[in-house]
């Protein structure tokens, strides 16, 4: 039976040896503490390499799917009335200024949506200028804008980061579908709140969501300590604190299984060495943009904003993404489809985590040169 | 290698089967949607015959821990201000009302905390009495009382049903550690709003938590239609709804492989037969019962009390229970321990799940008695 060929964008599909820490059972986190503990901080400990965190953040670890993270930071970081920029440039980060909406927030949009992507050159003296003039307790940024395949030069990111330390303003980034994939600096960018998931680069399960908070970050979370909630981080904050010597409970039994796993993903990009795994991910993702434009088919964006975790490509003319779609699938080739004002106009080629592999992704774009021709037939 | 004899009020050892679910990736819901669809409605139709869920109600599955669900049930329904009554015998009934206090919720407590289970010859004429004069929005009990090792009668769980029903309040049960090795009928219980947890008696990892809701409690939750956040049950409504024609897309990525884990563990208990499990859960806490009497032990609480999936013992006066645990785990025996008001006090013996098998009791009665033997000479 031939494969299928998954080239989502998440969830990429764990390897063997991340798969086998799934099916393990290692016992209670609840009972024994100090081997769990030891567990996380081996996780904690491989994060702060990866995104180069420094000394005085933590690194909290949920139980749940990535949104769980994304929410956590606001809902923890926020009170009705608060003053919030969103950057809004693809679709999620108009979605998670909505967010904060929700919850109250007085929020205001930077940018231009799905229509062109978020640049350093162009649009960096308006953001500055806006982000002085309001003042905004929180400005919201996502790092990779899976939706529309970009993102957000290192550069921009550590102005952005600059600036809002300079005001006094948290940083909060979505760095879900580019962390482990591209190289980030959370000391450097002076991020407050990064948010990731675990079913994009680190190929696991959806089951887990990351939070890497400063100390400024946990100020405003203590702040607000009568926020209770599944997501409520205060309960996290003894038990993630590297200083912290009393019994490390943590708010619920955790699912220790996905620990291990996610120790086991970063254990694997360590010794691939995280240069190489980002140079992995840069080279796939240029041949995917080569073999993409010579099969006659259009980018989404320009080369300089595309993502190396995710190729954006315009649904040609010639045949509808629904046809399209069901063509590949036919041949065993998933791709992923879109949403909202990009849905049925632009899909996408996953090319992160265990994804990140030119062969791969030769399958897929050889089965859309295939199909393609064929109905130029 | 002598093997770890875990037994613990959960997480429990999932079985090769299950873990294997784990160990494999099965897609992305978001993809696939009708096949992810397909195996969500196959594990929620073993659901509604284990726990007799009637038509008109939903099975919601949220990726996280148990406590995930016991706080989307508050959050979705109450506003600052509800009256809610907390059934308070055992810690976790006074902690769920404490959660509700958390939101802002006016709660009143009923009974007596950990000093005596809930009785209905005793308490049922009281509780009626405070239902009908408070009229609560919100009635919340706990099934079974972990770290009491209590269970509700079935009678009294009806009692209290009805009665919700009649004044037109929500009943909110927490029947994590009781679902799927204590015969539950929701139909009969009128329970409008039922949380279950899959580390405990469907012996999951600690990744996945199911609601269960009427009508009724869906009307509350639609009232409160602003409400925003991970545990927002809205989201889920259509997609849940078994009349409901559209494109099943999930609220976020689901954690599919959890899902097939639960549809295996349910198959499981129903190829076993249901009234077979809930005997061999019955029958091994009977035998536990009687072993820890025999040693000279003393059970926290009269039988007639006892849940079938966890029995609570009084620690003896001639042990400390820090020592008693420290030589247990010399042997690989692993209890559990308890909190608040009992811990040090009180500690449990779980046989739930993959745990409720006579001789995995015995090799724990077996090693409690070698100790105490020893302790005594």
């Amino acid at each position: 039976m031939e494969q299928k060929v998954y080239l989502l964008p998440g969830p990429t599909k764990p390897c063997q040896a991340v798969l086998d820490c799934y099916g393990q059972f290692y016992g209670s986190s609840d009972l024994e503490v100090d081997a769990f503990a030891q567990d996380y901080d081996d996780a904690a400990c491989l994060l702060r390499e990866l995104l180069t965190i420094p000394q005085d953040s933590s690194v909290v670890m949920m139980s749940g799917e990535g949104m769980v993270g994304l929410w956590a930071g606001l809902t923890n970081t926020l009170r009705p009335g608060d003053k919030v920029l969103s950057v809004n440039f693809g679709s999620y980060g108009k979605g998670i200024g909505d967010m904060a909406a929700g919850l109250g927030a007085d929020v205001e949009y930077f940018g231009e949506g799905d229509t062109e992507p978020l640049d350093r050159n162009k649009h960096w003296k308006q953001l500055e200028s806006k982000i002085r003039s309001i003042q905004p307790k929180l400005v919201t940024l996502v790092h990779c804008e899976t939706p529309s395949g970009t993102i957000v030069d290192h550069d921009l990111l550590e102005l952005v980061g600059n600036l809002c330390d300079e005001v006094g303003c948290l940083f909060y980034v979505d760095m879900v579908s580019s962390a482990g994939g591209v190289c980030i600096d959370l000391s450097a960018n002076k991020v407050d709140i990064a948010l990731l998931g675990s079913q994009k680069c680190f190929s696991l399960h959806s089951d887990i969501t990351i939070l890497v908070l400063t100390e400024k970050a946990w100020k405003v979370v203590e702040e607000n300590k009568d926020k209770s909630g599944y997501d409520a981080l205060l309960p996290f904050k003894n038990v993630v604190d590297p200083t912290f010597s009393g019994e490390r409970l943590f708010p619920y039994t955790m699912n220790w299984s996905s620990i291990v796993a996610l120790k086991e993903s970063l254990t694997q990009l360590k010794n691939e060495g995280f240069d190489k795994v980002y140079q992995r991910h840069i080279d796939v993702a240029e041949h995917c943009r080569n073999r993409i434009t010579k099969i006659g088919l259009e980018l989404h964006v320009e080369e300089d904003y595309c993502s190396p975790t995710v190729t954006a490509i315009k649904v040609p003319p010639t045949i509808k993404w629904e046809d399209l779609s069901s063509e590949l699938a036919k041949k065993q080739i998933y791709f992923g489809r879109n949403y909202g004002t990009l849905a049925g106009k632009v899909f996408r080629i996953g090319h992160m985590g265990t994804q990140a592999q030119l062969h791969q992704v030769n399958k897929g774009v050889d089965a859309l040169e295939e199909i393609l021709s064929c109905g130029q037939q």
